[in-house]
């Protein structure tokens, strides 16, 4: 359960994060200015921008991933400046989350967490991903949505949500 | 594990958003201008303002549960206008969470969840917690810490996170 939560609803929402990018492109086409001032616009002077975003959205991932497995995560240098970087690298990470199956997670849940800012303190698997992985992936995956929306962005749930697999 | 990544986290996060009305509160006092300001507030004029968004965050968790088992949730005529009365929803959805225990949630998993919206269509209790109650919980937490932090209101992820069982 602790993988068809985190792996590849993780890949699926860092699609849908691309996608949404791809319409902060038409929409900065459409309207004559450059996609960069999308990718450093943010909604407070004192919070981080849209490529921050991005970098976090796509650490929360593979770093969470990673911890609850001890498989190793691609490494990436935070100097993303234009788009087709921001893409690549969101890209790298869906291609790590396709890497796990079921199996990696299985000891996952009772894992011991740590984080390099908890000071020695650790959390169980299941605790982190519950109360600290997912909330933080969706909020960073929020935030990058609501700056595009913020700036005149054609986008709506839909998009943030992805394709669901109904059923009749 | 359903149970402890829904009821007990969604009560937990709907706790912190009442910090964040209440951060919100001081600033106005503070700034000298009515807490209905931010109750207005919207990120953009085609999205909904902050009254609206805990409206959908309540609803999200309450009848999210409320599909997953069957449980009648609370009702709520969606006229709140006031901080007091956006407050007394969110505390009897906290309440409404809180009545929940694991047993409620043994046959969720499989259980088959339909929505007016989804023209007779279905997900299956998993697919619909994972992919879509879950994503939409922390979306509208997070865009109602969004249109608060975008006003000025000195808050930060731990609000938003709130306290974590840290081991040593």
């Amino acid at each position: 359960m602790l993988y068809n939560l985190t792996a590849p609803q993780f890949a699926k929402m860092l699609q849908n994060l691309n996608r949404l990018l791809e319409k902060g492109v038409e929409h900065a086409t459409h309207k004559k200015f450059e996609v960069d001032v999308l990718l450093n616009s943010r909604l407070a002077p004192d919070q981080f921008n849209l490529i921050r975003q991005i970098q976090i959205a796509t650490d929360t991932a593979k770093l969470g991933m990673s911890r609850l497995t001890g498989k190793e995560a691609p490494k990436h240098e935070d100097n993303e400046k234009t788009l087709a970087e921001l893409q690549k690298r969101i890209h790298e990470v869906i291609t790590y989350l396709h890497s796990f199956s079921e199996m990696d997670l299985k000891d996952a849940t009772t894992k011991h967490i740590s984080h390099p800012r908890w000071d020695g303190k650790y959390l169980l698997g299941e605790e982190f991903a519950f109360q600290h992985l997912i909330p933080n992936f969706y909020f960073h995956i929020t935030t990058a949505y609501s700056i595009l929306r913020h700036n005149g962005v054609d986008i709506g749930k839909k998009d943030y949500l992805g394709e669901l697999p109904y059923k009749k």
